[in-house]
């Protein structure tokens, strides 16, 4: 069901990304072109709950020979091929501008959300969800003492890089301050400083009001298709109160936020009947030494990134123009908006059995 | 065959990317961890020469009923569902600073490179090559006298999002400065100003001295692995004069980039034994009402960026900690030069023949 949008919307045009200073083009017309490239692998519908070789699941050895405890909640371990080590040397610079180089440090940490490997965050029970923001918390609080920067993130699904069906995510501390919440620090800091308010307190109420890019919300949380997403069904996550970090949330927050994850997971599966893949994370303030420093500016927000455009197996390509130019998209964001919108909030598996 | 390299190569680190003002983690050790993810379909081994069915093939129908020549060299048309048209109106802006927009205006054409479905540039003849090149340089002149940016762009291969096996690329000409060349402009203009010469010809010149990232060189073009480098084999193509536009270039010039891009190409084959996916596209000075600004610290350069990591059907995946943090990279730019310098500049198939 195609609904009508002013001549504005459906023509190309270019929206300002205020958290990246960057641009988007958007070019609602090209979902009218046919697809003939490549299409996915639909994700495995049959996952064992139990599989005794899967380095994810209870009891089971790791890659280095550690056996994992029978846990039958959330589950921390390091991970054994970690991108950034807590004591890798200094390579030094010969100082050419071009020529730049910084030591790197840091740990990398696997999550796992929940005993089962068949089991999605939307069949979690709410508590269960709970439980996994407040180790999130916990990792934050605790990563977050020394390590400037801690990366809340899961990859799912295979499209996604993805390489265990077990339903986890991943926290990379790092003694720097990455590319990404780096622009997003600044961003926030200037608007802040000209216009006296936190840029996505603002962005919230504004959406809230104006409705048409809402997805789901809750008293304490709004999810929305932002004005400026790039990928098709992209969403960000927004607390309504002015909140700092993750760690920051209250008990109350904390089960709003599970029970609203689990609403916009469960649309998110609806819309291709699919177990929908994505990469989202978490941006909070900064930590470590800016613990200390005044973070006003800053608003506790998750990015929600599917890659799926037409259907379980057609996915949007960021590839020629959007590597070498700028990023495109193919429908608005207030259809995309819309069509989430509109979708049930039961899952379509519960509506099978 | 690995090969030793100091600690500080192999150990994570961060480098300086100064075309784009930000940082890649390097983190070598990475590529010891096993993978059992998503592998990707290698690409289909026996494409027809001609497809009656192909809309990009000599004499055939396309999507809007026009039928093309008999072409026996380049051809290039209106891309049929095209991101950018001529005359899209202004949406106008609500004039809330998180809700910009603005007007986008251009054209999209396609450019398909040889009659032939079955043939690529490797094999392809150096006079044959010649001729796409002076096309690129046709466009960017004819579509440069007024737009300010001509995004001439190649995705290869269906996990690049190609949908036709078709020989060919894109020019994508915009009303606007993209948020990548508009980055680009700002980083070369600022290291001009402070160093006194364009980046890239400093650049250049020190990499042929190190010799450590070169992967091809001829008398007037060099191809390195930057140092700054993202994708695993990703490589940089640049001239050794100062050359503003792709349509500055002498005659003697694009034969020799023919021939060089002839020999990265079929080492990019070789490496995997595939043909290789990737995107690639041009950057050089602004256009449009930039032709009467002063851009000599600009040059003219190339990008490749191709997605494989492990093997013809492993990729590379940017997503989680890529997407919301930082680009990392798992083996080193000089391990990545390395091993295509070393790889034989006959093509794999030839020798099977
Ligand atoms: O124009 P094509 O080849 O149909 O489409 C391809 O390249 C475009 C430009 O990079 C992308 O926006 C599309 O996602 C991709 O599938
Ligand atoms: O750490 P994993 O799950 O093995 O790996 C996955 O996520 C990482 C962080 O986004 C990426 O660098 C890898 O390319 C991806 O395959």
């Amino acid at each position: 069901t195609e609904c009508f949008y002013p001549a504005e919307h459906t023509h190309q045009h270019l929206r300002y990304n205020p958290l990246r200073d960057s641009w988007v083009l958007v070019s609602a017309h090209r979902m009218k072109r046919p697809w003939a490239g490549q299409v996915e692998k639909p994700p495995e519908e049959h996952i064992p709950r139990f599989d005794p070789r899967n380095p994810l699941c209870p009891g089971n050895t790791r890659a280095n020979g550690e056996i994992n405890p029978n846990y039958d909640s959330t589950f921390v371990f390091e991970n054994d091929f970690p991108a950034l080590q807590p004591d890798a040397p200094d390579p030094g610079s010969d100082q050419h501008p071009l020529f730049q180089s910084k030591a790197a440090r840091g740990v990398c940490k696997v999550m796992c959300f929940h005993p089962w490997s068949d089991i999605t965050l939307p069949f979690m029970k709410t508590p269960e969800v709970v439980k996994v923001i407040d180790k999130w918390a916990e990792l934050v609080e605790d990563l977050g003492s020394t390590y400037p920067w801690v990366q809340i993130f899961e990859n799912k699904g295979a499209v996604m890089g993805c390489s265990n069906p077990h339903p986890h995510c991943q926290v990379w501390a790092s003694s720097f301050l990455p590319n990404e919440p780096a622009l997003s620090d600044r961003c926030q800091r200037d608007y802040h400083q000209k216009h006296g308010e936190p840029l996505l307190l603002q962005y919230a109420k504004q959406e809230a009001e104006k409705k048409e890019r809402v997805v789901v919300q809750s008293s304490h949380w709004l999810a929305v298709v932002p004005y400026w997403a790039t990928w098709p069904y992209q969403t960000l996550l927004l607390p309504r109160r002015h909140v700092l970090r993750i760690n920051d949330l209250t008990a109350e927050e904390r089960e709003d936020l599970a029970a609203i994850m689990k609403r916009l997971l469960t649309k998110y599966d609806n819309l291709f009947e699919v177990s929908f893949p994505y990469s989202m994370g978490w941006h909070g303030a900064p930590t470590g030494p800016h613990l200390k420093e005044d973070n006003s500016h800053w608003q506790l927000h998750a990015h929600y990134y599917p890659p799926l455009l037409r259907s379980a197996t057609v996915k949007k390509f960021m590839v020629g123009y959007e590597m070498l130019a700028q990023e495109q998209r193919d429908l608005t964001p207030e259809q995309a908006a819309e069509k989430l919108r509109n979708l049930p909030e039961e899952h379509y598996k519960s509506r099978e059995e």
